[in-house]
């Protein structure tokens, strides 16, 4: 039952909780396991309710101590980081005592991409003791398997258009912008920066109900990859019931990820979700489509 | 006055207008060099008044006979085509009997980026037997010089921001995407898609207004720059007023854009937009900021 990585003897995990599903299914696969879980919801991002059943204590953003003391007391030494995240204006996060002391890698940090700001937050943590673990090294369930999720599977063009994809994601790595891609019939629709997927897809289907998208539905891929060098243990692209919904709303043929290093939330949804739409979503092998 | 390019003894000049107010610009200036203009506005992109004062025949997309006979009975063999143009669904357009024979190109170019839509433009005009220029061939005053427009210039943080800007579309140059990002601080924000250049300054401005833009106000660059290989006769990268106003309304510091391959509509409303918005506007020499 237990893998290497979640032996016996190990302490309990603190669990750094955004929002979505995520966070919660990832305390249950880890509780699953027999390791005891702390949750550390964040104010503002994570369910009110996720708390239930499990010993919390909530987090206000740029209080460093609310989680060093509670996580110390509890016996915590790893961390793992998941659910959604929006990051707030620099000046507006009211800082604590423990925090100023990291306060410089804090604002080194914010400036940059996403990967440079997970960057300070890990040796934010690591200076207070603490071992940063991805979500998917405690929970590898949460993975995005190779091959396809549901019933439904891509056309050759939908490959063409998978690759073209990939190929964009890979090119603009080192830019530290976003994991997401569209591609309609070799045309690239749209690229993802700081507005994220969710209102990427809504932008294509509004572009859509404008007739500004020349492929017919039914035509065109949501791709996810990591970023050539991103820190797994955050921030890994991620898909759900809801994106399958958002896709098809757009008018695309499917979603497809980086299986092993891509995170699908509630797989069994997402299989519902996908044949109901007539989508197809797609684990791909990491050396291409 | 004329130049080698517009010398005497030259036919007119069809120019096949889309929206905004380049083609009248263009208009206006190849006939201050003393050459006849026949305007060719499309129906529902170009300014209805903009045939007053010039020979002019509408034309609706796809009917290529509409343009052929009239530009042939006008004595035009060079054609401009100018302004914004919004690409409609392949199978709204109505053919007519002069675009059968070159049906199949344009479904070819149909498939794919603009680059790729522009050059089967090009192939079915050529093959009726026109010349296609690019507007600033015929009107060269319409090019971005090098060079702060208005007062403000950029500082040390927006030259850097400039310099990720250009990587960034360097890399993406290969997929026929867009034409612009949005670097702030070091962040890239958006890379322009489908959506085009307005969109995506609204886009920011949104995400600002939600608290989602990490940088401050009055940071950050728009940066534009034709493709590596974008056939210049056809969609330069075109800066204009309205573009500082969405500019400062996104709360960004200014605009570079490649000096010589991109177009400044209004240059002098552009100068007093940006001076009253505190916004600047930069010609990039080619080799970078």
């Amino acid at each position: 039952m237990a893998s290497a990585q979640h032996a016996e003897g190990e302490g309990p995990l603190a669990i750094v909780c955004g929002g979505g599903s995520l966070p919660l299914s990832v305390a249950k696969a880890v509780q699953g396991r027999g390791r005891r879980v702390v949750l550390f919801p964040v104010h503002g991002w994570a369910d009110p309710a996720i708390g239930e059943g499990f010993p919390h204590y909530w987090l206000t953003l740029a209080k460093v101590n609310g989680f060093v003391s509670n996580a110390r007391t509890e016996g915590c030494s790893d961390v793992v980081f998941i659910g959604t995240a929006v990051r707030p204006p620099f000046l507006s996060l009211r800082m604590d005592r423990l925090t100023l002391p990291v306060l410089s890698i804090m604002l080194r940090s914010y400036r940059g991409g996403d990967s440079h700001l997970f960057d300070g937050v890990a040796t934010v943590f690591e200076r207070y003791g603490f071992r940063i673990l991805g979500a998917h090294q405690v929970a590898p369930e949460i993975l995005m398997p190779e091959g396809a999720i549901g019933t439904v599977a891509p056309v050759a063009r939908d490959r063409n258009d998978i690759a073209r994809g990939l190929a964009l994601l890979n090119a603009i790595g080192p830019f530290d912008v976003g994991q997401a891609t569209i591609v309609a019939d070799n045309h690239v629709l749209a690229v993802e920066g700081a507005e994220g997927t969710d209102a990427m897809l809504a932008r294509i289907t509004e572009l859509r109900a404008k007739g500004r998208i020349a492929t017919p539905r039914r035509v065109g891929v949501l791709v996810k990859a990591p970023k050539p060098d991103q820190d797994h243990r955050f921030d890994l692209p991620t898909i759900g019931p809801r994106t399958v919904e958002e896709v098809a709303q757009a008018g695309l043929a499917g979603i497809a990820v980086v299986a092993g290093s891509s995170i699908i939330a509630e797989p069994e949804q997402v299989a519902v979700a996908a044949d109901k739409a007539g989508v197809f979503v797609l684990g791909l092998a990491r050396n291409g489509p």
